[in-house]
């Protein structure tokens, strides 16, 4: 049903999901991130529109597969991230995708401004990579080792800011 | 599951949900149109986020119940109206309930702004009444005896008016 | 007064009007998904602004001539939808152009904030794929055959989405 | 048709009207400065949406009956302004009025975002009282009498402030 | 001062003033239009915030070197059409002019918002040909020749759209 | 430094923070709903602008005091959610609070659109609940129990809805 | 011309207008604050629309009268501050007054929007006492002893948000 | 810590800094604005979110380090001179960076709307050009030398203007 991005001995704890192909480009960056901090994730289109069925499947079914998290992306009248969130237990962490019209406007208000029982996790317009970060603090929240992982990535982004500074300052 | 509010000789036709009970101040006036109209109707809750099944079996039934449209009031991350769209082929008329905090311009934007492939019918914000007209006029579509009465309702809305024109001229 | 785009089968039953010939490549994709679901319709200039009277005789004589909906895209401050709603019993879908300034929600706002009593079925900014498809669920809403036309279309959708699913596990 | 609101020695000069007697609390305000003013106006309902006949009338009869300018207010969705200017070649001056919901930004963008061509003066939400100064400027734009009283008027603008600025200093 | 663009029989009736030549692409329009309608104007760059003194001695004279009414596009915190009618008792038109990061809509809060005793005849975002035009309504107003010269452009308005009728049903 | 408001026998393992007394009825929800769910949790004032140390004292101290995620109200320029997931590796909820001139869309948009490299997970305008819900469901991501007590709370949210469609229905 | 709010021994430094005494309790702050720093001013109506002389004078005579900063309140389609930091070098601090309609939306705009060459130090919507402060802060910048005073106003919110915290915790 | 863009007579004023280098092309014109009027300045970068403990210890240190002003530029949900302006008692200007998806409104947002206590002196979208000269301003609030060349400089911007003028005219 999905791919695995998956090293040997990284179980899939994420599960990245996205209402078309066409949000590809914008979602990669939430995988990307979980391969640089090692965490195993699986990613797949799940169209709430399309495949209402496959959504319900899909968020129904995470739990018993070992998802520890599921990050939704989506644009417009975007409810992928809410679907998947009344259907999961888990915590859903929701991508607004930007659009051509409203810039993502449309998306971030679907997307956050859920009732009260059923949050989101939402990031900024596009913000991705902040998605698969978030993804990895939920893990990290009760595993020491990824807490330090997420310590290292949060000490490498100091660090890049400073060798920046350097290269103004010289 | 649903309540009739129809005259003993009018099928249901129209069905009427909406997300919660405190949505149904905005969603009667959906109803009280089609009382005006002598069209049937059934009344109920169905919520995306806290019912999700039965929002589905709701949507997928619609055609088998006879139904000829579906309206859908939410507000907030308003996924009702597009999950419906979603299950069922009939058309479905969204209504964007007034919030809190921004004024439905969340609710309008998470109905209107569907993808291509699953329209909403969206009415303004709190605009149910226009939602249960609309209904009307679906039906009226291929129905000349419903249609004449929208022709009547409309004619009534002028009289309405010429007959304010009088007061404020007397 | 306007061209027919039908098969010989098909009768007129959608009208397709627009303020201007530069909202054609928007509004063209309402009437390719009239083309795919085999409903007849037309497509023609009505500006409101610049052929009032054009417009009332359109609109009003919509009925006689066997339309059983219309379809107006206009940006801007566009009147075009409300106006027809106003003369017509028939349902009236509206498709908000985006604009250069306001990126359509000028033209969102214009359309689908309407009073009681004289409704447009909205769509999504340059959402005219949707507004044919909403005009021939208008149809099929009464008539079966384009009902399971819509369903098979439906059906479609999905496979598309379960087809690039594929392609993404490759 | 319409009420005369006018002393014996001035003629019906300006048409002030609005979509509904609703509106009238608000468009009042540029019935009382074009009494201060001392120009004759009429003041009616006209409804773009619901009595379209009557606009068309209404605007097209503007110059015959003697108006020089038309002011008209309307809220939402606000047709009425743009579709008399569609009609009539006369300055239209449009008053975009508050709504409940999105507290009159629809009305703003409804009215003053015009295609070229069609020009409405637009005045601040709920702007009348300066849509019927703007009704006298345009008057006294050719009538140096008129301009007199406008000059007046700004001088007594500029001694009420001098007045509070003196009350302030108490 | 200025520059006349005006024949030489027509008086020079409308200023147009914008606070910057960056604003001359958009402000031409008003220009074009009233050549074409033959009425005289000046044109010139007056800046509320780099020449305050210059923006006073424009207005203040206005009356006095004839003009009957004054155009002014701005962008951004738009102050000058503002200023210009908080000095001259003629109608002053606002056009708001496009910004790069918010597209005009701080332009056009900034114009249309007037405070009650000092209207600004705004148009569209860009709008400058409307502006133009209304200046000719505005003259026309109390001018038959002039009025009768609007509304033969409405006429080519129309003739324009119903050419591209027959040209889209070719 | 903070109070308990634990039974004896859930650790502390969720921290809420405000900007100000003045949030509490907001931000009391989220502990609320915590109680509900039995997660031990601390609640305490922490300002980002009139505090500055104390927040980086809190948000430095968190995972060694053994919190699993802080939920962070603020209003306005809302810095308090994004300055302390700045500090620790912890998922830090972000709760934008309702602000009386622009309705908590200033908090909003300075919570949401945190730059890459320092998520906030950001639930709706007041949306505390949400935010409490949230950070069981982060607990219970790696807790069958707590997972368990979520699954029941949802189940608990679709029977209050069915005995409301009951009502309705009655 | 204007009212002295000083003590005796505090010379008036800072100038704070609004353009209606409508806006006095909002401005009030700035006056308060002022007055706890120990900071002479003087408060009184300038209309930048009513009283466009008044403005140029009172903005040109700043400096040798003595001022170190403007403070200019206004709302709507304020121009207040602007154009006094047209005439002025002065540091000026604009305050964007909340609007009944717009709820200072159109007062931020047109006030932190100004053009390369005139900045306005703009503070929130309803901000006076933070503009206030400003100009305090302006004038600690080269005043040592000023700025100590803001360094124990700085240190008194902290100690007012640790006696909130100590009550919380009670 | 930073680099020095001073001439050697002229001491370091002001502070420059941006949460990255990416802002850099935007925050040049406020150095450059510095260097016309003589100014001393230093420009680095500091990032509240990733170098919290810098951005701190630069703000603190900033009155001993004789900086008179800061300016702070950033985008999105821009932390970086709301949290400067909580440490340190220096006016603190800010400059909202324009972003991809909101165009800086989320930047504006972010930086103007603080609390009470702890102003920013925010300037347009990408205004750093007028960030500088407002810090110029504040200097030259208490140094006559400098609000001269102040005043110099705005009496520049008037002959800009007048040179166009000139050059449209010809």
């Amino acid at each position: 049903m999905t791919t695995d991005h998956t090293p040997a001995t990284a179980p899939i704890m994420v599960g990245i999901i996205m209402g078309s192909d066409s949000d590809l480009p914008v979602m990669q960056a939430a995988a990307d991130v979980l391969d640089e901090l090692g965490i195993g994730y699986e990613m797949t289109i799940v169209s709430a529109h399309r495949t209402p069925k496959r959504l319900y499947d899909y968020a129904d079914s995470a739990v018993s597969r070992g998802l520890r998290a599921i990050i939704a992306g989506a644009g417009g009248a975007a409810h992928l991230p809410g679907m998947a969130a009344a259907i999961t237990p888990l915590p859903v962490i929701g991508v607004p995708v930007k659009t051509s019209s409203l810039s993502g406007q449309d998306s971030l208000l679907s997307i956050v401004q859920m009732p009260a029982g059923v949050p989101v996790a939402t990031v900024a317009i596009n913000g991705a990579r902040n998605a698969g970060l978030l993804a990895a603090q939920i893990i990290g929240s009760a595993d020491p080792a990824v807490l330090a992982r997420i310590s290292a990535f949060k000490q490498a982004l100091e660090e890049q800011v400073m060798h920046k500074v350097e290269r103004m300052a010289a």
